[in-house]
């Protein structure tokens, strides 16, 4: 082994190392990118023929990349998709960017994992350098994903490959920090297996940090988001109690700001959504129970944020109640269901859970947003954007500001308007016409 | 009033205002000390004698304050002290900087501004300008203090004297922002009660932020702390936690910093000390009741906070045990008991509450701490500080590291030690000797 560790180290030096990444997602395709465009080959994995396809044509379907990169890589050669992961065994190194979701009853559905190891294990060649960077709980690496690749493989960690756990930090719609330029800890269950991460990576990426295990580096990503749930869930919870003192919140946030040291600002909402905050802090909470912890900081701020939707369809009710009319039979056009400003990702959206609710109630509810052309809501129910004519600003009961996105002319929209429920703080101060958070 | 308004404005642009400062603790001497710096005649009003006697012969009692400063402004005249609260009568603005301490049933203790209202209202002239700095619950200056002062003066606001709210933001032990250049944020009831404020606390402060209120004011230092708060409790359960999943947390936050947005480190520890993290979000408990409103963070946060002490003597009892000792009859040596390093402070430590809980076990219990020669517990116990001796060191059956003072040789102290439980990060690793939290 010590010949093939020195191997894998000259592969990664003079870029003769080839690279498989698991999944084309919004974490896998940008990172394969980000690699192929340092002229390293990048072999792509995905089970929809689809994304494999628009991939070996160069075409983007992720907001994060520039179109121009993905064909450049295309055509050059750097990068490959394909939907054959018997392919693994033309790989020097693996990189696992697979989802990580919660089941309905949120917990974890460790599936695409236990599949991408077992796929791993069955096809890769010795020496292999396997990283995972999907969201997950802490032990994860060396408790569920080490077993399966050594069984599946027949072959022994450090003896015949090598395994460790970089968290992905993909933030979508962040203009300034993309994969490439965003520090990036990496945890490995042998210090070779570390030595070869931190060389691979820093390939595509400008900045390592190493840590002293997996389960350090699985932590560190909960942590992170950890942090953004139960802030988001402070910050809403104080903007619903300071909405029943007139006190303008976002006014009090500004003002917080100005203390030097100590506090970060969180805005309040309609909920958290994603892919990433409102599912990373379960995984921990999830693991906890097995070391009979219960973490009361998640929890809370789980119940906090489960009732936020709710919340906002109450104070629906309430601002059309104010104008004589019921949520039953009223129009309700809703102003973005995407889960953040700009982008075109409605996963976990809280917007959807309002509309669901609203039209379970009798609403007859509407959407515009410019980057979903149509959505599927967890009841069931779907809906397809309107095109946003004055007629229909004009016509509907009330108009709910689920998202700000930038595009949004939200003068002209208070002008037609008869009633604004702004969850967004799109709008200055509370009118006859605007009913705010 | 007209006249009177630019007549205040022009005492303040020509510094012959005369400043009252009512209370000279940790927040009111360095502010009256700041203003007097600038040249402006403050007289500082304080029920005990012996503070009084301190500033008029020039001598410092609070860690963040120049002893030189002290001593200039007592020489020079610009600041004098006096127990005669009929004094105020000679000033043209109050700036009330009183406790708002907790009774034992965690409730507002109002009692301090309550009676500096009256005091003032009994004894100002016409056309005083009044401040609070004391961190209180929102509508506090509009719906407790604005009665009171009107009533005991017989005067109307606006029409005979100004009111605001402008929070302290002292953080005793930092070395780079003081009273002079800490932002601060003002909200009045009043325009030209704004703006007199705002002219006024230039002279001493470097950058002043105005809001549209006093409750908006007042809801921005909560939720400063309230941040904290949630934060510390967050990082305290992660802690726990992480300890038994053996993964260092502090490893995992230094990886976290690592992250270029989105993230601000919290450390754990005992728990939370001090005159405000542990008191303010309380404020806003009580008066959200008001308003038929629970806090679920706040709530549970300080749920997290109250057992830490518990949490920490049972970790001292673990370690013992590994060693074969019982917490009962074992000498238990306590380094640091101000609530954070390098300040003379003991007020809410959580140290105390150990050292209360230990003792109540039958723990032998010892201090040291540099900056605090004797302390007494809520439980009426009364310790002093022990010299730390090398006979001491290796005589008692464990050091529990509380405060992690810069002036502590943690080397020696491991050395001496047969048995350390870290509270604070003071040790890398766990090892036989070393138990870390």
């Amino acid at each position: 082994m010590a010949d093939s560790y020195k191997n894998i180290l000259k592969k990664i030096s003079d870029k003769t190392i080839k690279i498989g990444v698991l999944g084309l997602g919004y974490v896998g395709l940008p990172l394969a990118v980000t690699f192929a465009l340092k002229n390293t080959k990048v072999l792509g994995f995905e089970k929809s023929s689809e994304k494999v396809k628009l991939v070996n044509t160069g075409k983007n379907y992720i907001g994060d990349i520039e179109d121009i990169d993905l064909e450049t890589v295309s055509k050059n050669g750097y990068l490959e998709a394909t939907e054959d992961f018997s392919r693994i065994s033309e790989c020097d190194a693996v990189l696992i960017c697979v989802p990580t979701p919660l089941d309905h009853f949120k917990k974890p559905d460790m599936t695409y994992i236990e599949s991408a190891c077992t796929e791993i294990g069955q096809n890769m060649k010795p020496c292999t350098f396997i990283c995972l960077e999907s969201t997950t709980y802490p032990t994860t690496t060396e408790d569920l994903m080490l077993p399966i690749i050594e069984k599946e493989s027949g072959m022994k960690v450090e003896d015949d490959f090598w395994l460790a756990f970089s968290p992905e930090r993909v933030d979508p719609g962040n203009e300034e920090y993309k994969t490439g330029n965003t520090p990036k800890v990496l945890g490995a269950m042998t210090e070779k297996g570390k030595k070869i991460g931190m060389e691979l990576y820093s390939i595509a990426i400008k900045y390592m940090y190493p840590v002293s295990s997996p389960r350090v580096a699985e932590m560190v990503k909960i942590l992170e988001n950890t942090y953004r749930l139960v802030n988001i869930s402070l910050i809403n919870e104080l903007a619903l109690l300071s909405g029943k003192m007139k006190i303008n919140i976002w006014e009090v946030i500004e003002a917080a700001k100005t203390k030097p040291y100590g506090f970060q600002a969180f805005y309040p909402g309609p909920g958290v959504g994603g892919h990433c905050i409102p599912l990373d802090p379960f995984y921990l909470e999830y693991i906890a129970k097995k070391y009979n912890f219960d973490i009361a900081m998640i929890n809370t701020a789980g119940q906090v944020d489960n009732l936020m939707p709710h919340r906002m369809t109450v104070k629906i009710g309430t601002a059309l109640n104010k104008h004589k009319k019921p949520i039953n039979g009223s129009k309700i056009l809703f102003l973005g269901v995407a889960y953040k400003p700009d982008i075109s990702d409605e996963r976990e959206s809280p917007a959807l859970k309002i509309m669901d609710e609203v039209a379970h109630k009798g609403g007859d509810v509407l959407y515009h947003d410019p980057h979903i052309p149509a959505v599927k809501t967890e009841g069931g129910r779907t809906f397809n954007s309107v095109y946003l004519s004055d007629n229909i600003l004009k016509e509907v009961d009330c108009i709910v500001v689920t998202t700000k996105h930038k595009i949004f002319d939200f003068g002209k929209i208070e002008e037609k308007a008869a009633l604004i429920v702004d969850l967004q703080n799109a709008y200055p101060a509370r009118t006859e016409k605007i009913y705010k958070l």
